[in-house]
């Protein structure tokens, strides 16, 4: 008898990520390959394929794949306008890879499979309106609505990173605008904010780290122990991030609001101050029915939101052949 | 030969409209029925259901029913938990109207079906991805994503008039918060901030108005006429505007973006300010595939809006009942 299973894939600069799961998300396996980015990236789907295709157990039959990709893509046709680690350009990555693998695809970007991933197996416990938020080197995001991501008009849908929290004086983004959320709630922007402060500061215990050792979660733990500085850094980054998540939710009212990236390894330390600034802005209804929770999955979440993608792509294919059929 | 006709409902405190239009959206008829709020409104539905068989021609099948109606509605059940102006309380509105009509009924709120309506036969063109603000007494909105009304998950979706734009020091609103976009860009915080700006300055052409005469459109009129005291108004009203929308739009990446009510009648005036101050505060991409527009529909669109949502209401029933058949 042979079982089902989905790959999920997860396509970085340097490794591909690569995972085989069941229909009710039980990983399988799981490992990696190098990113071969030489001639632009051509070889990489044939050396997916063959990644995949020799790791297949005998009793298992690959029924479809999911892939988290960089770069801008076309989410109906999983077409990548340019992904610059990579080299793609107007590449048809869900073709090249259905054609290889022989089963269907999906392709979308790394912070909405997260956000699905996190619903699936992980914070959001199926929540069909969810507010995901990932804190990393940026601030990424992904919106669900009705148990699906909200992709926008033009894919743009989620970019809370963006949203200005600061309308005049804030710092610049990579985006090209000043003040984004971006700016003051990621790992960088935290960092930026603690090295300006630490040039006017004597007194703060964060001098004990060496240039370049400090990390968000040294800022989280020195507030927590009462510095001064780190308790201002702290306070800055979770009023911006509290203030922008409650004016979302007061639109969106999401059931979730899941945080995740490297600056969540504060946990309670961020989640804690979080709560009362969200409080404060949301209306009281929206505020009852929200949850703000920690990410479960870590950087697996991207997999397990590729391969629900897949499993929902070959239950419609399937609905469509029979209505074909009929 | 019979023709299909839908009937739009719009339930207010003084009066009920009441409409006729067939599936493509052709309005056949229009009326109003005051609103009979005596023993807590429980004559309301008997007398719309009244209204509507005898205004129903002889060669017309009423084949279902969208109701918009005030208090705080269970959208999947059509329940009304409260509604102040009328008297119901726990009133089971789409259930009674179903039983009374013998067509299936859908219930939603003003906004959210006058953003459905915008989107028919409106403003929206059929847009998939659409906000739809409207300014009036207050700030209402309407979220619309994949073509359908997001309402969050306990019906508070598209409270876009509870977004806090003056974090700090703000004028209270109704809600309880203070500095929401309500208390700024609705006619009533836009005639406050006139009101209190004229007492300190003696020079505006806005004194000329006699006490409660003044309305959103003169003000809107004095600033492009010059008026520095209009403009400040202005400014600050559609500044927390554009700013609100630029910010949700960076999350939900809409195509249309749509404002009604009173303090629309002020067109360029308002949507040329607003359109400069979006292009600032949204991503590039996301600014470029939005386009901000007025309502078509005025005091209409929530009629068209509702009856959409029984039109699809009937679609899914007949699919049900065909997969049942099967």
């Amino acid at each position: 008898m042979t079982e089902d299973y989905y790959a999920g894939i997860d396509i970085g600069g340097t490794t591909v990520k690569l995972a085989f799961l069941t229909e009710t998300g039980e990983l399988k396996d799981k490992w990696e390959i190098p990113t071969d980015v030489s001639e632009n990236g051509k070889h990489i789907v044939d050396q997916i394929a063959a990644s995949i295709q020799s790791r297949l157990p005998q009793h298992a039959t690959l029924l479809g794949a999911g892939v988290g990709a960089p770069g801008f893509i076309e989410m109906k046709t999983g077409f990548i306008h340019h992904a610059v680690n990579i080299g793609w350009r107007n590449y048809p990555l869900r073709e090249e890879l259905e054609r290889v693998l022989g089963v269907v695809v999906r392709v979308d970007n790394d912070a909405n499979l997260a956000a699905l991933g996190e619903k699936w197996r992980g914070a959001g416990d199926g929540a069909e309106e969810e507010l995901f938020i990932t804190l990393g080197t940026g601030v990424g995001g992904g919106i669900i609505t009705r148990g699906q991501i909200l992709h926008g008009s033009s894919g743009m849908g989620g970019e809370i990173g963006h949203i200005t929290v600061i309308p005049e004086g804030g710092a610049p983004c990579n985006c090209g605008k000043t003040g984004c959320l971006e700016t003051v709630s990621s790992a960088t922007g935290i960092l930026r904010m603690a090295k300006e402060k630490l040039t006017t500061n004597k007194d703060s215990a964060l001098h004990r780290f060496e240039e370049g050792a400090l990390t968000t979660k040294d800022i989280f733990d020195a507030a927590k122990a009462g510095d001064a500085l780190a308790k201002d850094v702290v306070s800055e980054a979770t009023f911006h991030l509290g203030f922008a998540i409650a004016n979302l939710a007061n639109a969106l009212n999401p059931s979730k609001i899941i945080i995740g990236g490297g600056v969540s390894k504060a946990k309670e330390s961020l989640l804690a101050p979080l709560r009362l600034v969200f409080k404060q802005f949301a209306l009281p209804r929206v505020s009852e029915s929200a949850e703000i929770k920690l990410a479960h999955l870590g950087n697996d979440a991207g997999i397990y939101g590729a391969v629900w993608l897949a499993i929902q792509a070959k239950a419609t294919q399937e609905e469509e052949m029979l209505g074909k059929s009929e």
